[in-house]
């Protein structure tokens, strides 16, 4: 349809990078188009932290999880939500108590994502790969106290970023009658997407592990369904966010 | 430095649309972009609910607090976080009890924000505007009640979309090293930003208004420290997220 759409559906994780560098020229115009994102009345309640320390790198890797990517791709960024600016330029004209509320959580939460979103695609459309690091909540107290992040301030993920130095089959999306719905919610069209996704999901990791695996969605899905990260409410609580 | 990262820079959210219509072959572009943005461990944690029907258009607009272009613009959808559609599959596979937490509840609003942001780029490459409607957690409640959305489901925002016809100044964003911040955090750069911002988005309102206004960005902030919406912690609840 246009070059921007077929880079956004042509998106893959990439977790294996080229030793090259990503310039710092590359940088700038990632993070210029993560600052350009839409962002809920210019709260702008996100900051990014780069890590190139190698020793914090390596910290960060093995508290994320061990993933060797952390630790060697060229850039590594940790997205934080941050409602910490925010209230120090609030408190110069505002007396009052500031709550610490769940809708200031969820707005943190989002401009960090579509900031992030916006940088992912500036990185891919320079021709690098990213991929997002969930792991960075693994173990989010140390992490914070790593980055010496003030109250108001969580790391919601990290993301590497570099030269691909592989090329990963795109993996297939859920139907999209189970994703887009016309005017309410239609719970009776997930069913047969479920088992239609589960077939193509299957197939494609056959595909990708060679016939080693054919693991369906919902199969992995159910991975995913025990207690995980159960930290989260605690720590976000020491960190400040009272989610009241 | 090339088309994608000029369009991500040149941003603005538009809030005047032309009657012209959305064709379903842009949409369709719009949706599948979106649906190709990167998501946690494959959980594609979110819908969106594209609303048509005129009656339900305009209730919704009252509800996300009287603005016209909510009634008006080509297109609206909602991005809801949803977790119910992964228990389902899950289900099919795991016998325990599948708690609701806080974690889970960040994987919903992460997912649906990079869906969103990958709709938001896809359309403004298509020559369409978007704005991005936070109101529609004013009475997250009714909207989630009229759009029939399950248990751990809930509605994060809007968005409009059309042809634009109106062509706004691009708001200035917070100084780089405000935002952007090597190996550790550094509270010591906050305030010198926050008072070369509170100048440059006056000029900028200044600009906008005419004249009328000069507001700096502290200004701005401190008419967002009040309580607002204080719903939102007892509506997830109610809504099945129990930020365990």
């Amino acid at each position: 349809m246009n070059e921007t759409i077929s880079l956004l559906q042509s998106h893959r994780s990439i977790r294996k990078f080229m030793k090259d560098q990503v310039t710092e020229e590359q940088l700038d115009a990632i993070i210029s188009a993560a600052q350009h994102a839409s962002t809920s009345s210019n709260m702008q309640a996100y900051s990014v932290i780069g890590i190139t320390d190698k020793e914090l790198r390596s910290e960060l890797a093995k508290l994320a999880g061990n993933q060797v990517y952390v630790e060697e791709s060229p850039v590594f960024l940790v997205w934080c939500a941050d409602l910490y600016r925010w209230e120090q330029a609030a408190k110069r004209h505002y007396e009052g108590e500031m709550p610490s509320t769940t809708e200031n959580f969820i707005i943190g939460t989002v401009d960090t994502a579509l900031a992030a979103q916006n940088a992912a695609v500036a990185a891919e459309s320079l021709g690098l790969g990213i991929v997002y690091i969930g792991g960075i909540r693994n173990q989010p107290e140390r992490v914070s106290e790593l980055l010496q992040l003030p109250k108001h301030v969580y790391p919601v993920f990290g993301m590497c970023i570099g030269v691909p130095d592989q090329s990963p089959l795109e993996r297939p999306r859920l139907p999209r009658k189970a994703v887009y719905f016309e005017n309410s919610y239609k719970p009776q069209s997930i069913d047969s997407a479920i088992e239609a996704y589960d077939e193509t999901l299957s197939t494609y990791m056959k595909a990708r592990t060679s016939g080693k695996a054919a693991t369906t969605w919902s199969q992995a899905m159910a991975t995913k369904a025990g207690p995980v990260r159960l930290h989260m409410r605690s720590f976000l609580e020491k960190q400040g966010f009272n989610l009241e």
